[in-house]
């Protein structure tokens, strides 16, 4: 199944833009789980089985298992097995790479063959024939970093006089949406840049992080986002007192922005 | 010791701005590997032995790693211990890393503890504060993505009306360089702007990837490059038949090239 059709009815099933982002850090982890055989998998198994039915998609960050070494890996190998064997929820890997062409196509080798997951987030700025050997899975998602939520946002992603160099990335990845597996990856902190890019991608899925630790406008996100907005939150789910309940406070709040519109 | 006084001292000793790239492909093996316990290691040793009196630096490309799975992974630890323990020359990490701050924190630790490299590739487009992690290790090189030497560098890299933004990213790395542990990199297929970069960043580190296959021109490289260029090779040089040699030649070939200037 191609990865668009799989966020598609994991949203409509389960009534939700909401994304779990599974950013493990062991420092925030519940003593219970240290004690365990792999702490970091069986946090991200009780996660993942309070939440599968709140979410249209989960979405680990490579770097946080990558610090744990060959061990956080494992871990991560393990969890992405599991989302796919328990739930029909799509993972989408968040790795940002970025190199040049058969560079790429080992990457993108790594991320849908290795890890196994049903999409991936890059970075553009090698360009073209740098997200190629990814564009080339086309049953699997490819999100490109457009315009991200964090302070040094504006040291080269809003340069540019013609036009920002964003909107340049929203242009070119519409261009190379051939496939139709082509995404965004725009900050909950930019609503109204979000609308811009919007307006260019249409109903590109664009993953938006930032409205939970970040303080990004979750109204606004819903609103500009599109109908494939995908609401990310990590750190203000998975380490809250009870997770299911906070999942389900942010599905709520997200379609309730969305029928306000 | 600091990264740029390992790589001085690497140069000098060896009389080579040779970098030799460890990019591992298993189809591209010689037969006699496949059969031993551990080819990529077993492969790469002899490389390493044959070489690191030849080098001021070795490259190992971690995506060719992870292609491999848990497997390459443990290989390439195995392989930056052997260059760590054997030899003096500096490891430089080609990972092109690039996140938010929390998240680049993470990706700075697998690079300097878990595989323990002594410098590692970035991507610039998040900005300052997604680099900020890596330069606080102050012993470490960060060698950021300047202007690639791929076909879709112009994508983005040489956009921007005022100045283009690989100059931009010139100019901010200068300014981000408080430690003295910055570097760019800069491929062999534009020599002219490297003339242009070099006199923005004078002598800081500046790798130049792309002499080998990629047909960049090796004499401009190295007149363009300044005193710290590293020049780069890397499936030319260890898929030789005579991998010495090759690299012997090419050492010899980019000293021509900087005594004429």
């Amino acid at each position: 199944m191609k990865f668009i059709e799989k966020l598609d009815q994991a949203a409509r099933r389960n009534k939700s833009r909401l994304c779990v982002g599974l950013d493990i850090d062991l420092s925030k982890l519940p003593r219970k789980f240290l004690d365990l055989e792999d702490p970091v998998f069986s946090f991200n198994r009780q996660i993942i089985e309070n939440t599968s039915d709140l979410v249209c998609a989960f979405k680990p960050n490579i770097a946080f298992y990558e610090a744990l070494g060959i061990y956080g890996l494992q871990s991560l190998i393990k969890t992405i097995e599991f989302i796919n064997e328990e739930s029909q929820v799509p993972v989408i890997l968040d790795a940002k790479r970025g190199d040049v062409g058969h560079t790429a196509a080992a990457y993108a080798k790594a991320a849908f063959e290795v890890y196994k997951a049903d999409a991936v987030t890059v970075n553009p700025y090698l360009g073209h024939d740098s997200l190629e050997p990814f564009l080339n899975y086309r049953d699997k998602g490819v999100f490109v970093l457009c315009l991200t939520s964090n302070v040094g946002f504006r040291d080269f992603q809003t340069a540019g006089k013609r036009e920002p160099l964003y909107i340049s990335v929203a242009r070119h990845v519409k261009e190379w949406n051939h496939f139709g597996n082509c995404g965004l990856v725009v900050g909950a902190t930019s609503a109204e840049e979000l609308k811009d890019i919007h307006k260019i991608v249409g109903d590109m899925p664009i993953l938006i992080p930032g409205v939970g630790a970040q303080g990004g406008d979750l109204k606004h996100s819903v609103k500009y986002g599109g109908k494939r907005a995908i609401i990310n939150a990590s750190r203000s789910i998975i380490y809250a007192r009870d997770p299911r309940a906070e999942a389900e406070k942010l599905r709520a709040e997200i379609n309730a922005a969305g029928s306000a519109q």
